[in-house]
């Protein structure tokens, strides 16, 4: 493994091994001292062309817990604003010395290219609508603790703007490749016209089968979207497809609620849903420091020994 | 000591052990290699719904020379920018793992509301008009190194915006806490209307008591207060309220001059005033390192030992 | 040396004494564990009134591979922006106990006017158009890598807005310092009216001189200089003083092309001439972290061995 660029990257082997190292990670992160040295004098990078504090905290956090350096550049303050091409500032920051570069960037693909500059590691923190591979290693690993028997046979439903989400498309093609069957769900105008490339089916009826789920995962719905033709106004999306308290009572008692943040309170999950013991959002979070852990270690760690 | 809240969380005894831990800090800032290794292993994250550079700085590095790990979550690029709720961004922050969450916040009482949601260690590093606890501390302990034998009795006049000012409310707690008498001066319409938990008194006539001052404390006036209808013209403050070079001629010689910074030179305080021998502003500055480390290892470091 | 604020406050010796040292952290930063424990406990703090990602990363860069704990000021969101003078901030930056203050800004002279305040060691990371004298460096070390026998005779044009450019006037200084002729070139409006201070010549006809260069040096063209009256479009720019695939063709085979960064690819040098072995740019941006380590010893790290 060379860069994290999508899921597809993985297989079945690949996507277990890096659970199995984010496991590990996370009875690290919580020790006393909470760090190894295993990525000491690793220089790790985050180049954010779309500003998202939380992942971009989550993977500087990971990288001092393996004892990396990091830095950060970020797109508002920077030559890029001055007009320098991607290709250039990517040069430019593997020449000052670094060993992995995080890239978030507006355009599908873009990851993919700058992996074929450097000779750097290159980890996909989200690009475009394409994919957030991390953020499907993270709700992989939230889930397959969650069961203890790993996800074969694990009944997922994703609701919500499926059409612009990069997580709906990662997290459910690592869901059905570790065994989970995904039916996508919402608004039939926020689901993507063709399921090519989607390990999934859709359901034009998720309240038919709200009582058989094992996972409900809710996308942020994002207030920009109102404007569009493809929407109607939040209260009715809230209707028709919010996980309300009275919607979550129809789930099984141990349906887990995962949502990649930061939530719509009101919108797509009710608050008091979002308190509930079933909820298991701020275990991704924190599994999300633990698996980026593991993609870092996995890409920069070889020779060294997790102590 | 779970938090840091508010100075009243603070007795006489506890406010002494952290001058007299302060004072140790003091020394450990000035050796050679001015670190220890007591909170190796733990975050430290500011969470800054307001902007200030300067308090930000002063508990990171406070942080470093701790040997923690530092985080800055601050609101114009984030998650809160896009309408999570204070609670749902503490607690993704937390998730992350993170021992200490220092907070700004634009709302009185903001911080004590993170303290209810987190298990972290909650610091209040300015709340709305509310508190500013660590600025007290830091106030407290120049005063105490000044006077060698404690604030009791010492007489202090803070003059400026008090009305306005978080600063003016813990500042004024700590010292009359510690023994000091505060008299409260300055435009009266900037003086709260009513002085309940404030441990002080007012003056109508700032230059009638210059001659006992022991300490004069200036606020920073804001140029945005101009408008208001409770302030008059910048000049007709200085001429009235201002700390010029007329008026410090009559303090006694050894009247200590502090302001939290960042000064208007020119406005409460003449530019050469605030580079005479009597003006401890940036000792004020260091000792904020200082006593932000004393805080810091109060609530993370039990078991510790300073090395 | 105290500071580091002009390329003249370094005799050929000295050059030569930066330049080793130079040579000795590029070698340290190609080791699999890139860092020295050099710096231990220093601290280094990046003041920009004008931001620059690229220079502030590679002097963060530079200070961590040493060991040094680093912190960043930058005007956007600081009490810079609440009117506080350069000075105040200066002195507070420096009373939270900083040992070096990389300064960048607008005006030319700020770095020096910052030296005469404090007592931290002050290095000009840039201010106005007069001076840049990190980038001198890195370019000096670039080429004597590459000439293998040092400067002596060798011939370097530089091209651009030469009037503005405070790289141009450090690096020239620099390149004459240590042996080389230098040719400035480029459209007349853009060359300085005297050449006092300059130790170079100037070229109305750079066509004429290109096959006997050893380097040709080549500047940002900056898009907001087209609307001014002594700039014509960018295609005649390129037209005349580009250096396209045609001009390049007429270089000597072993003439290097140099650039600051960041490139206007097809404005001031055409894509496929940046992509050339004889285009050093990348390297220009390594050698700039290791010239930067070398400034930061010198001035700090008296008494400390390199390991």
């Amino acid at each position: 493994m060379r860069h994290l660029l999508s899921v597809d990257d993985l297989g079945r082997a690949e996507l277990d091994e890096l659970l199995d190292l984010g496991e590990s990670f996370l009875d690290v992160t919580r020790r006393n001292i909470p760090k190894v040295p295993a990525l000491r004098g690793k220089t790790v990078v985050s180049l954010f062309y779309e500003e998202s504090t939380r992942t971009r905290l989550s993977f500087e956090t990971a990288a001092k817990r393996l004892s990396a350096d990091t830095m950060a550049f970020s797109v508002g303050a920077s030559s890029i604003a001055k007009g320098e091409s991607l290709r250039d500032t990517v040069q430019t920051v593997e020449a000052m010395g670094v060993d992995a570069i995080v890239v978030r960037h507006r355009s599908a693909g873009a990851p993919h290219r700058v992996a074929t500059w450097v000779d750097a590691a290159v980890i996909n923190a989200g690009d475009g609508r394409h994919e957030h591979p991390t953020q499907a290693l993270l709700d992989a690993l939230t889930l397959r603790r969650h069961r203890g028997t790993g996800l074969d046979g694990a009944r997922v439903a994703i609701v919500g703007d499926i059409r612009h989400s990069r997580v709906a498309r990662s997290t459910a093609k690592a869901f059905a490749a570790l065994g989970a069957t995904v039916t996508l769900g919402g608004l039939p105008t926020l689901i993507p016209e063709s399921l090519a490339g989607w390990p999934a089916t859709t359901t034009g009826d998720l309240d038919e089968i709200l009582g058989r789920l094992d996972v409900i995962y809710l996308l942020r719905i994002q207030h920009e979207r109102q404007d569009a033709t493809l929407f109607p106004s939040l209260r009715e999306y809230t209707t028709r497809y919010g996980l309300t308290v009275e919607r979550a009572g129809r789930l099984k008692p141990d349906t887990l609620i995962m949502h990649p943040g930061p939530m719509n309170r009101g919108v797509e999950i009710a608050a008091e849903v979002a308190e509930t013991p079933a909820s298991v959002i701020t275990e991704q979070v924190a599994n999300g420091v633990a698996v980026r852990m593991a993609v870092l270690y996995q890409l920069l760690g070889s020779g060294a020994t997790v102590a």
